[in-house]
């Protein structure tokens, strides 16, 4: 973006923060006792170069979600990985669902290299794999049951898309009664200002975006209670 | 907003658009064969003057969606209006869950005028009032089960706001297999700049924003299968 | 039932728990450490004399249940009511869903004195009643995401009735990663057999059916912690 | 099942369908316009030998299942099939959530042939497999989305077993607005009187159960309509 745009969004989020404040929005939900950490379609279609899912930004995203990943394997936290890929492409019977009429879902096909989780991140055979068919990473999956199972009252997300699955998450992360800490270094999109505003709106209602060095210091300062 | 912010965002899509269309995104989902009308939150506490959730715009917004209404009526389609409101505001017990830490949900209780539906709208007896806790009228909520009893594939959706209870409903629609409908002219925000970022993000990737007189024109050309 | 079916319903329990040990069925769940109590569809309709509803048992069931309420209450913790009704009986387009199909839910009209909570139980404001439209309590309601939010591992259960909405609870309790405990003396139907039975299995697979003086030791021996 | 259980078993249901008749339950749902058919289970655990979960009847219940699946790949119908089936076994953070603690799910083992859809069905690559983690195949799963998204309005439910994953299964369809109809031939069990039971409760709560033949008869007569 430049600064010109970055200027004028910068103004806009001025203003509405302005009323926001007077109107008792843009409260903390904070941190609960034992944090999840979800990873959102940090696979090779929106991490590598030269697919229709290719995002921005990768070269800051991926070492930071090391060091959250870091921080949660040390403290032994759940830690979940998601991904979009699907069985059936073509035909009227495809499990991609309506998702294919708006976006190209069809590249994500399961079992090819394009939506597997970036090595660079290192997953462990002990951190769950959810593959998603739909933006957020609790529609349709076992993510609510798994966490409410493992005594998780709030996850910390990272990931891509700001404007699509890490925010459809999120949204459903405090519906289902989860405190939602999105880590802001570790968000991606590929369109400018979709980080910023997307950001900008979760902030404001649904979760806390926090700067990741916040997010490291209070990891290093507690031990969850399991 | 002003003239110069508009054309900094203006400029911003464009180019976002630009990236979109090359890599397949802004498809169309286009119209089913079943509608329902679903009007998020228009209840007083948007509508109307003086609460914290009032939004801009009624003057426009409150007829489009009468004419929205009548044509749904004419042709006995279904219609939902959802509002959002809390049986208990106080204690560690509150059906709020997890959102009073965000916004002021506390003003919204359930019973009170600034909940109720706007009069403006006449809802009838015959028109399924569903009282939701969070964002989504689909999350926590019968509307799913409600539109799939009653063989509806396609939901058009008007209301407030853009950044929140608008968006996430839409994301949920077609995550859920129903075709999302935006009316334009019908959707609502409080802050400058959410309905303009929020409803390009819908169009690129959850479902189809079309003006008034589009989907004014689709009603009366179709007549719905039942 | 009579002497004889009872002998004979006994003798293929027993038959089938020796399959059930032997191959690793009817574990114990467990106590948690917050627990919540849900009270099944203890309203008018299923309680008092005279509905289609109307279940069996009440002169026992309602004091079991005044027990466990008031344990529940000493100790502050989280206690739900559900009821059954619609608002939209007539027509295509009702909130009865499908279900009106296969049972007579046009009898439970929103505000009729059938489907409010049983006055025996002298429900207070801080307790929430869940106007559900389907037989799960969680099933289209907010109840998983109100349990989330209150920290809340664990749900002992009641009510009516034990061959529909008590057992889709449970069933869905688990599933979404709560431990289900159900009081054995707390729970109805109408039909001979259906509590046997239905008790039977669900705890071979879903939940500990546990008698009403386990449940009330043991919330006398602990002390939650939230 | 001895013939005398069978007699005590057949005297209850003529007791309890009285009750129900003059009650107003039991009622038909009937077919919808688009079927599609659920296998539920029918992997090597359930269906072959020396699991754990081995059923009883498949000499007769996988030759019902063949025909019904000969009735929709002959009409192009959606066909859908389950297995359930864990990819993280030790440790706290299993994707089992609750469930092993009641039933013997450890052994359901992610890519071992036990978890893998019996071979005598022939699955098709175009014909969907759901890995679920609960007993119903729609909780947690995309099943509702994928079903609403083709145009489904009726589920023909098969597999096993009748007291856990059909019945959960059947309960959940009709909540989300699916029309159950259950094959009776086509459902199995490992304990006795567990499918007698569980299917007696379905059809006068949830869904039809309709012998083989009839819904044979009723796929040869009609088309459905996409």
């Amino acid at each position: 973006m430049d600064a010109e745009t970055k200027a004028a969004l910068d103004k806009l989020f001025a203003t509405d923060t302005a009323l926001y404040q007077e109107r008792g929005f843009q409260r903390r939900v904070g941190w609960g006792q034992k944090p999840a950490l979800i990873n959102i379609d940090l696979a090779n279609a929106w991490t590598r170069e030269d697919s229709p899912f290719t995002c921005e930004g990768m070269d800051t995203i991926i070492p930071a979600v090391q060091q959250v990943l870091a921080a949660f394997r040390a403290q032994g936290l759940p830690i979940v990985f998601t991904t979009t890929a699907y069985e059936i492409i073509d035909g009227d019977h495809t499990d991609m669902g309506l998702w294919g009429k708006k976006i190209p879902a069809e590249v994500l096909v399961a079992g090819s290299p394009l939506v597997e989780i970036d090595t660079r991140l290192e997953r462990r055979p002990d951190e769950l794999v959810i593959v998603k068919k739909q933006a957020s990473a609790f529609r349709g999956t076992q993510l609510s049951s798994f966490l409410t199972a493992a005594g998780v009252d709030t996850v910390v997300v990272t990931g891509t898309t700001a404007s699509a699955c890490v925010r459809a998450t999120v949204e459903d992360a405090i519906a289902d009664g989860f405190r939602p800490i999105v880590v802001r270094e570790c968000v991606g999109d590929r369109i400018a200002g979709a980080v910023e505003w997307n950001l900008y709106d979760i902030d404001a209602k649904f979760g806390d975006v926090e700067p990741l060095a916040t997010v490291l210091e209070h990891l290093r300062q507690t031990r969850a209670i399991d």
